[in-house]
C-alpha cells in the first residue's frame, strides 16, 4: 500500500488554511493544521476535514523555536514525515513610521518572517534527513502578499516582514532545490474572501476577492510540479484587482 | 453537447509547441499549431496529435500583420473562436554590441516581441467580440525567458525583445483582465529538453533541462485558473538550475 | 592645454536636452545637440549655450542607421571623440491594445529603443577605438521613464520601448563596463517641467514636476563617477510624486 | 552666520563610515559618528576629522531603543538637529539553512534592519518636528547590499535583513517624501576597499573594490538633491564587478 503523503500547514486559520487542508485532504494527504490559539482548533479541524480525510489540529506559536520543534516531532510521530509544509502566518501592521512602536514592529517581523525561518528550517531538516536515507524530497511553500514586493506608506512593519520572507524563500530555494526540495513563494495580491461570505448556488460570486479554494488549488499544483520544471515565485490576484 | 474549446499556439515547434498541442488536445480542445515554415507542418501536426484529438497545422509568419489576421480568420472558420492563445515564438541572439547588425537586432525584436503584439491583439479582439456577445473570455499566454528579467552581456538583442514581450503582457493584463481576459507571462529559466533526447523507461531522465510536458501542464493550469485568482507571472526552472 | 571633453545629446529638445547642454557646457565640455527636426535647431543651440560655451546643433533621425553614423562622424570631426553620449529620444503612446495600429506600435519602439541601440552602438564603437589606443573610456546614458519598470494599461507601446531600452542599457553595461565604458539608465518617474513654465524669483517653484536642471546635474554626476563606484540605474521623482 | 548642517552616521566604522565623515565634514557639516563599540571611538573620530572639521564619536547600540533615543538627544544638544542621517550598520551571515541558529538569524535582522527602523524613526521624528516649526526637512540614507535584491544560497540571514531594510526605506520614502524628508537606499554591489589597503601615488588603484570615498561622494550628492528630483534607489559597483 502506498504511503500517504503528509502536509503541514502553519498559520492555518478558517480562510486559506482551511481551504488548503481540504485540498490536500482531497489528494489523500494526511493534514496537520497548526495555529497559535488552541481555542477553536478542534472545531476548525472538524470543519476543514472531508468525508474521507480528517485534518488534525495542533497548537503552535510559530515564533517559538521549541514549539516548532515539538510540532514537527509530534506530527512526525502521529502522521509521518512531512512532504509539504506551508508557512501561512503573518499579520498586517499599518501605522505611520512616526507612531510605530518598536515592539509592534518587531512582532510583525517575528510572526511574518522569523516564524517562516523556524518552520522552513524544521521542514528542510526533516526533508534532508529523508533524502539522506534515499527517500523523496518535498515542498516548502511561503505565503506572500502585495507587501512582499512593494513597501507602501505606513506598511513598513508588514513590508519588512514580507520582503524578508521572500528573501528567505529565495535563499532556501537556491540552497535546497539542487538537493531535491522545492521552495516556492506565492504573492497573494488582493483580499482573500473571508469564510463568513457564503456563496449561494446560482448567485454570481464576488470576484473582487480571491477565492481561498482557487488559491489552494495552486498550492497543490506547485507541490505536484516535477523536478524538471519548478516554479519559485508566482502571483495571484482577482481579475478585477488593479495592480 | 458542450462546445469544444479552441487553442492556438503560435511559434509551435517540435519541442514546447508539440507538448502544448498534446496537453491541450488531451483536454479535448481543438488545437491550431502555427509556425513560419510550412515544410514539416503536416508531419508536425501528425506527431503532436493524440489518439482522440487531431492538431491542425497552419503556416504563419507572426511578424506579418496580414498573415496573423488570416490565421485567426482561418482558425475561427475551421475550429471556432479562440479560448486560449499562446505566443511562443522568438529566437536567441548573442553577439557583442560592437558587432551586432541593425538588421539582426531588429529581427530579434520582430520575432520575439512585435509578433507577440500582433498575435496578442488579434486574440484580444476575437475574445472581446465574444465577451461583447455575452460569451466567455479567454486566456493569452506569452513565453518568456531568463532574458525577460536580465540583460546579459551580448544578449541585448534577445533581452530587448523579451523585456518588451514582458511589458506587453503586463500592459495587456492591466487593460484586459478586468474585462475577463487572463493574460500571463511564463519565465522559462533554463534550457528546454529538445525532442531528439529520448527518455528510456527505467533511466533517470536528465533533470538539468526543462521537460516540455511539465511546462505544458503549467500552461494548461494557467488557462483553467478561475477569475478570482489569476497568475500574471511565474517562473519555471529545473531543480538543478543555478539562478 | 587639456583637451575639452565632448558630449553628444541625442533627442535634444528644449526641455531636458537644453538643460543637459547647459550643464555639460558649464563643465567646459563641447556639446553636440542632435534632434530629428532641423527647424529650430540653431535657435535651440543658441538658447542652450552659455556665456563661455556654444552648443552645436545637428539634425539626426536616431532611427536611421546612416544618419547616426553621419552624426558621430561629423561630431568627431568638428568637436572630437565623444566622452559622454546621452540617448534621450522617445515618444509616449497611450491607446487600447484593441485599437493600437501596428505602425504606431513599431514607431514607438523605433524611436524609444532602436534609436538607443544605434546611438549606443556608435558611442561604444567610438569609445572602444580610443580605449584601444590607450585612451580614456567614456559614459553612455539612457533616459528611462516610469514605463521602464511598469507596463500600465494602454501603455504597451511605450512600455515595450522603455523596457527594451532598459534591457539594452543593462546588457551594454555588463559587456562594456569591464572595458572602461560606464553605461547607466535613469528612470525619470514623473513629468519634467516644460520650458514654457517660467519660474519667477521669490515664487515657490512648482515641485510636482521635475526640474530639468536638477536632472541634468545627476546626469553630469553619473559621468564623473570614478571606475570603482559606478551606478547602473537610479530613479528620479519629485518629492510629491506618488509611486 | 549660516547654521552648520548636522550629519549623523550610525554604524560608522573605519571604512565607509570614516569616508562619509570626511566628506560631510568637507561640506562644513557637523558630523556625529556612532558605533557600538566605544573602544576605538576617539581614535576613529580623530582619524576621520579633517583640518577644519572635527567629527565627534558616540557609542550607540543601534538595536537598543533607549540607546538610539539617547544618541539623538545628545547629538541634538551638542551639535544641533540632524539634517542628514545615514544607517550603515549590518553584518554578513553566511551559513546553510540547516545549520543556522535562531539566535544568529535574529541578530542579523536586529543589526541590519531593526536598528534601521529605530534610527530612521528617530531621524524622521526629529526632522518632522523641525518641519512642524516651518524649518527645513532632511535626508535619511540606508546602506544596502547585493543581498538587498537577491537571496543567495546560504545568505538567508543577511538577505532577510537587507530585503527588510529596503522595504523600510521604500515605505518611509512613500510616507515622508511628500512631507519634505528625502529617503534613499543605496545598493552597494561589491566589496568596499578596506582601510588597510593603502594606495600609493603613481600605482594603479585596485578597481575591483569600491573606493569608500567614491561612495561617500554619492551619499553627499543624494543629500544635496533638490526636492523636484529625488532619487529613491541607486546601485554602485566597481566597473570590473560581474552583476
Amino acid at each position: 500500500m502506498e504511503r500517504k503523503q503528509v502536509a503541514v500547514i502553519v498559520g492555518a486559520g478558517p480562510g486559506l488554511g482551511c481551504a488548503l487542508a481540504q485540498r490536500f485532504g482531497k489528494a489523500s494527504m494526511h493534514v496537520a493544521m497548526a495555529r497559535r490559539h488552541a481555542g477553536r482548533l478542534d472545531a476548525l479541524a472538524a470543519e476543514c476535514s472531508g468525508i474521507n480525510h480528517a485534518a488534525r489540529a495542533y497548537e503552535c506559536d510559530a515564533t517559538d523555536e521549541g514549539a516548532v520543534a515539538r510540532l514537527f516531532e509530534q506530527v512526525g510521530r502521529e502522521l509521518g514525515e512531512p512532504d509539504l509544509v506551508v508557512y501561512n502566518a503573518g499579520s498586517i501592521l499599518h501605522r505611520s513610521i512616526l507612531e510605530t512602536e518598536a515592539a509592534e514592529f518587531e512582532q510583525a517581523w517575528r510572526t511574518g518572517c522569523l516564524g517562516g525561518f523556524l518552520v522552513g528550517r524544521a521542514a528542510a531538516r526533516a526533508m534532508m534527513q529523508r533524502i539522506g536515507r534515499g527517500g523523496p524530497g518535498g515542498t516548502i511553500l511561503f505565503t506572500g502578499a502585495t507587501a512582499s514586493l512593494r513597501g507602501g506608506a505606513g506598511f513598513h512593519g508588514f513590508a519588512v516582514a514580507k520582503f524578508g520572507l521572500r528573501a528567505l524563500a529565495q535563499s532556501m530555494a537556491r540552497e535546497l532545490q539542487p538537493k531535491g526540495i522545492h521552495v516556492a513563494h506565492i504573492v497573494i495580491d488582493g483580499r482573500i474572501r473571508p469564510p463568513e461570505v457564503v456563496e449561494h448556488p446560482g448567485e454570481t460570486p464576488d470576484e473582487s476577492m480571491l477565492d481561498p479554494h482557487a488559491i489552494a488549488e495552486v498550492y497543490y499544483q506547485l507541490h505536484t510540479q516535477p523536478r524538471s520544471a519548478w516554479t519559485q515565485e508566482l502571483d495571484l490576484r482577482p481579475s478585477s484587482e488593479r495592480f
